[in-house]
């Protein structure tokens, strides 16, 4: 029995939870790579083993099964399993309370959901449903570590575990620690507390440890190797002169990330008003189909095979998008040539996929199944840097004598693309830790940073959109205090309700029923010592002076006796010079969700939590304003 | 007159304000690289041009005047010029208020003795001054840009810069954005405010890509690459099992690391209690003039030339510890025999140098110049690292007929060791980033995790030991909230000052002259409604009750009239069950540095910031009472 509690102990060390946590999800992480590599060959096998007339039913009938099955599978079991997940995950750690996003059916449902998603080869990615997956995880392991303690000490303790479990999920999928850590620092809410930052590498460092030691034993490799390895020379990979047009590539990525998102938005929101969503509710399996169906028929070998690659695996993909030689180039070498035989052009081709890409990531991203965006995202930029790298190379290489290499720029494309649509700079560190290589970190964050500046002038984050589309709340943040900010030059005093109703010591029942009358949605009651000094004493519960109401058969004009009930003591107060920017911050640390106004300890107004965020909106929609 | 005031305005936004810093601290940390280089090119010529018997005068010379010049300009312009300070800047980031730290004069004090301490070519780097040096660049900024503005606004927006400017010193110093941003963030606060996460990131980069810029236009070089590049082959850099013996020099690292910091520790300590203290203190050049003789006379290259390798620059130890093949081995290149011809054995050498390191950096660390400790904790470690890898190569040649680069792990042990001293994961990233090559990423970060698991059970980091040596406060952290944390078990009525004195309405004047006799030490005196309620009211000024006792020429038995004197509001109130964890975190979120504490509206009691700081200090030090 002692050892038995001991054990407990060091299971519920958080250290350990963090190691076990990432090496969980290294090994699903694993399983699952292996699982859809193999419904992938599936695939193939039956497309080229059926005869020619049926080749087409052969290639679509698999995929669209897959994701009937995984839409059959979350809608019964859990429809949060829905999407990403990421969106949920960021306004949980913002303080937003979800029910069911973290419970076993949801695991259950988006492990299943995910497995047969990619398998059927849609443009869709692991990496938001892992980040969901460790939450899930990390949950609950604490629960089932804390079931005897108190629910508020398991409550903080477990969002602190999810901000560690966020880094989990990125490292152990991409085996990317820095880069998880990175984005989950970027992810949670306004303030980041730094004991979560240890936490979050040590999961993420032991999943990435796990997952690629998985990879090297399972395979004849005798070496530990970056997911999608880049092979660039080490002698001059790019000129100083060539960041002017990563530069250039970053900000059309911008703001094709920004259309992007903005397309996405439109699409959802067209989606919930058109007319066919009668019959959609009512036969919820055919979007599904209807979707996988398009994206399918646009891969099919024997039209697009050079042009959509569908017959290629992710990996695959990658690997041609950032090879190391312009397919343009004469002499190829064998292996250069079994990569560019699969292509038609370098241009042509690439500029298909590119739109193929582009478009099919819009639409399998409202599939209702479980998809992360990532990896889409990261092979849109990635086709998007490859063709301009190839059409800089023509260019130049005619001109200048100077050969740019594509493969570089399709590595920059990447980190660029997709930090525009997700408004994160640590796709920079994700993409080198995924290529393995240093030699473009400079260039890839010139991009990201310039593309990043780009897209958040011109539209929201894909993960602020997919909030407000959700309709989930979490509270807004507010930029930095500066004097051009007006949440800084907007005091309590321009958005109290005020004067505010209050009780007081020695108040007449009469009066007391007034004062609930009129005062009809507050909770809490301030209490007074005088209605003439009205110094804030205290408050007191609604619900309290409603029950002595009820109860009391006292006369009307008799006083009320504050000592039937406790004045609870009062944790902020506002002053009327505070700005809107500071009590956001307050309310958001302090997590309290209303506050009285003093003046002088003189009570002269209330702050609620709704007042304070719908200032804090029309703020930010019109920040000329005031 | 208007074009003047956009100017300003563009110049005073955060984000121009974070690349034109980013600027020009590369542009510095650029121009002191070519000065520091140039003075060691001297110090070669005039060693080398001086007839034999005079050869130790012309070598001792040079470094022995530099060090004493750099001290001397420091003791005269600004004696905070001394040391790296980072853990100053550490304790500003965290809320105190240091003067002196951040103005003109420590500015110039700083450069100038940088400069001449490493061209006397001292075992000391640039990292941690170029952090004290952005700050104080960012400081100054922001005063002339907030001229006009409030000075509470000024603030908040300079310590919010602060935090980047510790980024961009960092960034631009190693040309290592990403590993600049993430220790500003593993140093700064136990919260990290995720707006000065992007903010650090544009200066970090901005100023690494001016810095490369530099570089390549400077040099010869046709493209960018990383400080201390290493070339790694790609095939095969370590086996899956070299694993363990990267966790065991992380171990060995941790143990190391924890000694030095002991040591460290120790010798300051004493040198403050010795008695030659008195003489130092009268001749306060004496003491660099002798340190600097002993590691000079250390590296004197006729004795000593092929073990301690004074002759070589920094750039050049950092090439031949990183170089990528066995020292022991047979058939070398002529490059790679040029490296070796510069050491006596691989083992031998390398022990002696790794000793001197040790000892020289520890020694060097204590001179009242200024410093940075990063470098010399690199090399010492990359020594270390080289010792172990050279030992396991011929250990493992003979019998298993696998080859371990000693390269790798070199760099491996330069990440652990610092990684050890300083407490940090960052060092991982930084020296991934200074090496441009991901080929060791993954020992890397098992090895700085080892070595900062053993390193965090034995001892204070490198910071912490030399805040509380020097006397800096800043507010303790509180580790996060478990059941198991005796911070959070123990509540403010255990610790709190409880009676607590205090006036109250109709106080009269004798009373009140009581009061503030028995009460000396307290600024603020809380106001109560009368003495029997004890209803918290709100707060008065010492200094303005003790102004009407002075000037008011009543009769000692009337009541003071309180409209005389405003009535402050409160703005954080404590409850007796509030956790210790829980009012520390509020304290700092708040910036409160005291609180009264009610139950039920009913004052009890009070808690102070010092009170409070000793409480948790002795939780932390003896976790399980209570």
């Amino acid at each position: 029995m002692k050892c038995w509690s001991q054990i407990q102990t060091l299971l519920g060390d958080q250290w350990m939870l963090m190691i076990i946590l990432g090496s969980s999800i290294a090994v699903l992480s694993f399983v699952m790579d292996h699982v859809v590599l193999f419904l992938h060959n599936c695939r193939m096998k039956l497309f080229n083993s059926t005869p020619k007339g049926l080749s087409y039913l052969s290639w679509i009938s698999l995929p669209v099964l897959l994701v009937t099955f995984a839409s059959a599978v979350v809608q019964l079991i859990s429809p949060h399993a829905i999407g990403s997940g990421f969106a949920e995950i960021r306004c949980i750690l913002r303080g937003t309370t979800l029910h069911g996003y973290l419970d076993f059916r949801t695991l259950a449902a988006k492990v299943a959901g995910l497995v047969a998603v990619l398998g059927a080869g849609m443009p869709l990615g692991k990496e938001g449903p892992f980040v969901h997956i460790a939450c899930i995880l990390s949950q609950l392991y604490t629960t089932s570590c804390c079931l005897k303690k108190s629910s508020v000490e398991c409550r903080s303790r477990s969002l602190d575990l999810l901000a560690g479990a966020a880094a989990v999920g990125v490292g152990a999928c991409f085996a990317s620690p820095v880069g998880g850590v990175l984005l989950s620092i970027e992810a949670t809410a306004a303030n980041f507390a730094i004991r979560n930052y240890w936490r979050g590498f040590l999961g993420a460092a032991s999943g990435t440890l796990l997952y690629q030691l998985l990879v090297v034993w399972s395979s004849s490799r005798q070496s530990i190797e970056a997911i999608y390895a880049t092979e660039f020379s080490d002698d001059v990979p790019y000129r100083p002169l060539e960041l002017i047009l990563f530069g250039f590539i970053g900000m059309l990525c911008g703001l094709l990330g920004a259309l992007f998102v903005y397309i996405l938005r439109v699409f959802i929101q067209k989606m919930k008003t058109c007319t066919m969503r009668e019959y959609l509710l009512r036969a919820p399996l055919l979007y599904p189909v209807f979707v996988s169906l398009i994206i399918t028929t646009l891969q099919y070998p024997v039209f697009m095979s050079r042009l959509t690659a569908g017959h290629l695996d992710n990996d695959e993909h990658f690997a041609h998008l950032f090879s190391n030689f312009s397919w343009a180039k004469g002499n190829l070498t064998a292996q250069e040539a079994s990569v560019v035989h699969h292509w038609e052009s370098p241009i042509k081709s690439m500029t298909v996929f590119f739109v193929f890409l582009y478009i099919s990531s819009i639409l399998a991203s409202t599939l209702p199944v479980p998809s992360g965006m990532f990896i889409p995202l990261f092979k849109t930029g990635a086709a998007f840097g490859r063709i301009a790298g190839e059409t800089f190379n023509m260019w130049f290489h005619r001109k200048f004598k100077i050969a740019p290499n594509p493969g570089g720029y399709a590595v920059v494309g990447a980190a660029a693309f997709s930090g525009a649509v997700t408004h994160t700079v640590s796709t920079c560190v994700i993409v080198v830790e995924i290529t393995g290589q240093l030699r473009y970190v400079l260039p890839i964050i010139v991009a990201a940073m310039i593309s990043n500046i780009v897209a958040r002038r011109l539209h929201a984050s894909l993960y602020d959109m997919l909030t407000s589309v959700k309709g989930l709340e979490h509270p807004p943040d507010v930029a930095s205090p500066t004097e051009t900010n007006p949440a800084v030059r907007m005091t309590v005093k321009d958005f109290m309700e005020s004067p505010t109703e209050f009780v007081w010591r020695g108040i007449g029942f009469r009066e007391l029923s007034n004062v609930l009358e009129s005062s009809p949605n507050r909770e809490v009651l301030p209490v007074v010592d005088d209605p003439e000094n009205r110094s804030l004493l205290g408050t007191v519960k609604r619900m309290e002076l409603e029950k002595l109401m009820a109860n009391c058969s006292m006369p009307v004009d008799d006083q009320v006796n504050f000592q039937w009930f406790p004045i609870e003591s009062i944790r902020i107060q506002l002053l009327v010079n505070d700005s809107a920017a500071a009590v956001h911050q307050l309310f958001q640390l302090a997590k309290v969700n209303f506050a009285f106004v003093t003046n002088q300890s003189q009570l002269v107004g209330f702050v609620g939590e709704n007042e304070l965020e719908k200032i804090i909106e029309e703020i930010q929609e019109n920040p000329i304003r005031q």
